[in-house]
């Protein structure tokens, strides 16, 4: 008796948003919203897709989207990661690189199957949402994108051949996503965990705490750059609930305030 | 720290042939070849690929296969299934129905993880080789496809848009075969084992069952292919050994030999 395809907690798809960064060829956007229709999963972010029509290129994907063409007109298209990324809690990254990459040692890898296991539990919380971030075909994501992420996970593939069709890749993940709901006991939602702070919140303290540095000359000239990924990373390795956010975003402003000239309070 | 990828007993991967059946888009071709490289299977038979000029098509597929340019051009093309699937022991038909449909009904269907577990144990016996065959785009695996094959596997999608597309497919199952692997602990090889029967030695038995049948007037004009693929399901559903196959090929040849006329033995 073949098993009925079985889903995570109640609605835990919805709350997976599959977010593509600078994809360059258009089919593999409609191969990536097909997967999604496949699986069930509802919500695809776009940011800057190569395309500079995107109108043609959705009509291209649509052709390659078979029976998914409603879910690649719903795809929302966003300028930066920041913005695809702010209603989530949970953002993960997908890299071809193993552990010996210089990228990987600023953020802890996981492996598809341990990283799905880490999602299920996430979205326990039900005020959870999670997003999952594939770069460009031809370099993956990019180190600013990367700062977005609170972990990274990878496919295992061959060291020989360790770098995926796009198309693959995402349709790889959303299964290992579904497939570990049927292995093991539904989790129940946990509706006393505090809710965690959404990227958007984490994004609003990292840009506060980055013009009080600024403000208060940490910063050297031709340092920002750099200066706000690593603070950037920093701050999603921690663990921020949302009245942590909260609160540190009250204190920042603060000391910021504090930092201005009086003449320009 | 990250999991090393981890395959399934030694050398196993070898012996999983991937079969594309009257495949019509030479991109899916090449998606397949880059996913069997990418996770360290080495085996891909083509069956009537629909472009005319092959050589065109795999040029074509080559560009799409990035990484996977020798294992394309050592693909080997069949005219028939019974040829691409000759030298396996058991051979699995991907199917998107689900257990409603009528084409099920005839043959035992399990979910991708069930029957990756299934290809496991059935290659601990040393001589046991695997084939999973993927039908065309628009219409899957015909009925004399599937009259090949032992069992059927499925790959967990929503009732509401159950198809997918023919490289994601490939590569979903070949991830889960590996991915398998990583999971348990790594089956010995069982090498007491009796030698499973091969599907070309099955493919054989049926021939010769099939003109004994016809010379004796069991099969009404008309009804060969509906015989055929009927006996040949029958055949693959029994677990043969090569013994068995053996003693059973040459009792039809004996029987056989007796139906035909004295004049014409």
């Amino acid at each position: 008796v073949p098993k009925a395809p079985v889903t995570g907690p109640p609605n835990s798809l919805d709350r997976i948003v599959v977010v593509l960064v600078a994809t360059r060829n258009s089919l593999n956007i409609g191969a990536a919203a097909r997967a999604k229709s496949n699986f069930g999963f509802t919500q695809l972010h776009l940011v800057r897709p190569w395309d500079p029509s995107f109108q043609e290129a959705r009509e291209e994907a649509a052709r390659s989207a078979v029976g998914a063409g409603d879910l690649l007109a719903s795809a929302q298209v966003f300028p930066t990661v920041a913005e695809a990324v702010a209603g989530c809690t949970l953002v993960l990254g997908t890299t071809a690189v193993t552990a010996g990459g210089r990228r990987d040692l600023l953020h802890p890898l996981d492996t598809l199957a341990e990283s799905a296991e880490r999602v299920r539990e996430h979205l326990q919380n039900p005020e959870a949402q999670v997003a999952i971030l594939f770069g460009s075909e031809k370099t993956g994501l990019s180190n600013d994108d990367l700062s977005h992420c609170h972990r990274l996970l990878r496919i295992p593939t061959r060291e020989e051949h360790i770098s995926m069709n796009l198309g693959q890749a995402v349709a790889i993940c959303l299964y290992e996503f579904v497939r570990t709901g049927s292995d093991t006991e539904e989790l129940p939602l946990d509706a006393a965990a505090p809710a965690p702070a959404s990227a958007g919140e984490v994004e609003r303290l990292t840009q506060m705490i980055l013009e009080a540095l600024q403000a208060s000359g940490y910063i050297a000239p031709g340092a920002e750059a750099a200066t706000e990924e690593k603070l950037r990373r920093q701050l999603r390795r921690f663990t921020l609930t949302r009245h942590d956010a909260q609160l540190a975003l009250g204190m920042a402003r603060q000391i910021l305030w504090k930092l201005k000239p009086p003449d320009s309070r």
